[in-house]
């Protein structure tokens, strides 16, 4: 037979482990969407039907609602690690695994929504608001393969945060070509839906061999905190701009991050030509915008401490 | 020709008109989704292609974006009261206008995220981001017909606002027959994704010939707030004694708001069967559950002030 | 307590049928999405929560599985009619029942795709293809209040079914007011997705008092035959007129049906500009369009037999 | 700065082209969605916010547009290598352009659904329906850096085509452990939505230097055909085994092809349990199903023409 096999893997995807934790009457929610994607000596499954290395795809996602009880789920990485770990440890047949996992942010319904004159924010113990801003990302990566210690690779990352800023962005001094109609702007607004991954350098799993791991809740608190920050103080001559000091803030506030990746596309807020009805609508008057689906500008970029390694996939933020 | 025409309208569905207002440095988003439709003597562009008692829907976009920039946006419900009033006080063939408007909700950036080692809040004066939650609902219907003052219609609602009680409701003494497997459950999680309209008793534009309008903004708000303190404080049988409890709470503490309908899909969380693994998962120890997606009940009433006529379709809040 | 409850209706929705018939051989698939919605004595389960009176939605979907092997699915209505019957005359809480139905069409592989030089199309017994197209409609209601028998309600109707014209449609001799912006249009791309319901005249269950059931299948193929004929054969002026066009000709064809209501999005498809680059652009020479997303005219009108009763409500086939 | 800038792409996404051809009176309909990505001398636009290398994205949109005119569209493929080349050929700044493209594709109507009584397909010049199968898919990749004449790559590739066999699948002999619970099954049903892409081995542009180029539309109909031919033909015991005869087919049947990948979810129907109701519900027989949403095994694989470069990104395909 002229052909051959290639990269291959397979797993079940998309499992909606929900764990509720009682600390007393004080409820807390993980809420989790979790992919499994398993590698190994499985020339047979394709080349014959031979399911005799195949570990079910039922049984990976039993594992994944069975760990959420047995380990409890103190963080998507943490969490993603010992899965990715029990896999490839359990299984003569699987060499790699990687697990992806999108969470699911709430929040108590008093300490957002409800109020001075309703219940207090220390009543509710179990009522809970979807937050419905960003998903927070995970992706764990265990390999059996190699001779040293480094066999993890751990991705964090946000998508569907969208953000705008209503001035300080422009965009001129672009080239003119044959085909350019654009019109020079000094005062626009500057909206995305932002979508990035980013990439910690701890590779070990324990800290034999290798350095302890990142407080991975915190971790990803600060790194969203440094890109809105970036985001508020970057007077913008251009989208690209604004993700490189994104980045570079990440980068050199947080030690255990190397690589970051965005895919950013500008969600245009064009200025509606009023001139026909008799109406000015300049930008700093505050005005009117349509605010457009397609086509949009689609803006990516890696940035990396020197010397780091680039990793990430350039396919795995493209929308 | 044995066929007539019906019930007809037509309008620009979708403008997605974002208005900026400039106060000072201090920058402020109304950012909408508005949907015209028109009625009116329309009949010849039905039966003969005749055009000249049609407003374009084209037209009726540019006076969307118009509008916004000449009258401002200070609600939902008044931007489109105006709209309506419009199109038909202005046009002798529209008898009838229906402004249906989606509000997504912003939020100053520090003031959410970006915590106390970051820049204040304060300063944030033009930098947002997206807050994800529920998309506020409006519907403003004027008509030219009938003989009183009383033109207009006005609903307000929500839709997306996804909220979860993980203990405090129970299902059971239900009826069985034949096809009934469901097992009774004394600790279970209750969780939906709300769709609701009410509708305000106010009809009429002007405090002459009617009441005073509602404060829009004030009504949204605290409608909301209620129909989520019922949802923290209801001890549930059945998610239709939790929205019954929510529209009655609103109707009692609103006297502006008269009808309200909700449509609650009961968003399933099961309790996952670990057994098999030796693993106990029982509720009040903290379980794991698997959040399905299909099929999933859905739960759909209205409330009403007694006395009150009930007026919003059935067909308005299905899914 | 001063508020009373109205409307209300349950039921599991989205409950995914598919049912494989095995003629020897030859398979055949008919692949539902089942909604069910039940009406009757059920205000203690709003105001109490007693659910002495409820039929869960978990049993209503294994009604749902149950019948469609106890009793087949020659047809979307012939199901719905059974499930809406026996739900209706088992339970004697339940008055109403409502039973709404998508369903997805396959075709066998190589009666479509595999051509002539692969497997023959008789020999392909179980291999089969998702259409794709339009999305086949039914709702049935049967009702045990009222003194007569008519009992039944049946609408049929499809969904995303998105035709075009490319010539053939023009738009002018409209209104211009202050807000007019648009060209008259001598030679414009008709395209649209319909969703469209109809009502069958039939609404008693037996031939005893009532006229013969309609062939559910023969008369939705017949339907959407009439439907495409009319877009076919319509040089239009206005959407509106093809609508009316559409309507009246299954009305006028179909005897069994006596009502039809369109929801017909204008999928705007701008001729591009052009002539910055020294290019034309027209519509006789076959033409460049930009194919927008929104806003998006929206055309929705009901055509009804003269002297029937319009009663597919207005919000049904709402965008 | 300790921090570098890597990967970067940036363009106009989602252009919505639509071209209409006039032959005589008979058009025909090429209707893309098209992505452009440019790489190059792009440094300064991020590090310093100058934009004098930046070909605007509002300009790649354009240029879309106006070679749709210009060129017109004779397949996916072609069209994007006339696009690619041109942003490399004529920026010095640009160094290298990625085309993703998406195609729908139509039919006349009456060929497809009026049938026999109703105006004849040969009749029908200028009215489509959207044939709402597949997707297909084409992604060109020009650059200008190398030595030799090899620049260009082209991936072809198809999404959302979804395949059912009845039967003819089966799944056992698989790994147990302490988490698997999963049945064999000897008997089910075995359906998948395929994404995929293959990689032709033409680089060059022209003949000189080069092979000459594969006939775009015929090499996307075969390898369709030979993709659907091996799901009709292979008796399945696992769908890694379905793929990869797929994916065999097409290398060995199609010379100009070198790799193809798949990404297959294995969209699970369950045979219902209907033992409670003393309802038999054996495969032999024709049984009911329920088509589950979510979670879903995930099968992905690369097959290769030996000897072939794996080039085909894992994250392309991922869902």
């Amino acid at each position: 037979m002229p052909t051959i096999l290639g990269q291959n893997q397979y797993g079940k995807a998309e499992n909606r482990v929900v764990k509720i934790t009682r600390d007393g009457d004080t409820h807390h929610i993980k809420d989790l969407n979790v992919s499994v994607a398993l590698s190994g000596d499985l020339d047979d499954v394709h080349l014959t039907g031979s399911n005799a290395n195949c570990l079910p795809t039922d049984t990976t996602k039993n594992t994944c609602f069975a760990f959420a009880k047995e380990h409890g789920i103190e963080s998507a990485e943490a969490y993603g690690i010992a899965l990715a770990r029990h896999f490839v440890d359990s299984q003569p047949s699987i060499h790699r695994a990687r697990i992806r996992i999108e969470e699911y942010s709430w929040e108590r319904i008093a300490g957002s929504d409800a109020g001075s004159n309703f219940i207090g924010a220390d009543e509710v113990k179990h009522s809970f608001v979807r937050k419905g801003q960003e998903t927070r990302l995970a992706q764990i990566t265990y390999s059996a393969e190699g001779a040293e210690g480094a066999k993890f690779e751990v991705l964090s990352g946000l998508k569907d945060l969208t953000v705008m800023n209503t001035t300080n962005s422009e965009f001129w001094g672009f080239i003119k070509d044959k085909y350019t109609t654009l019109q020079e702007d000094y005062d626009r607004i500057l909206a995305t839906s932002l979508s990035t991954w980013w990439r910690h350098s701890w590779t070990g799993e324990t800290e034999e061999g290798g350095a302890r791991p990142p407080q991975w809740n915190k971790s990803y608190e600060q790194a969203k905190k440094h890109i809105l920050q970036a985001f508020v103080e970057t007077y913008s001559l251009s989208l690209q701009q604004t993700l490189f000091q994104m980045g570079s803030r990440v980068i050199n506030n947080r030690s255990e991050i190397d690589e970051i990746r965005f895919s950013a596309p500008n969600k245009h807020h064009f200025r509606q030509d009023l001139s026909a009805f008799g109406l000015e609508n300049e930008a700093k008057d505050g005005a009117v915008y349509w605010a457009a689906d397609r086509p949009y500008g689609l803006i990516e970029a890696t940035i990396l401490r020197d010397g780091a390694e680039q990793r990430i996939p350039v396919d795995m933020t493209n929308l």
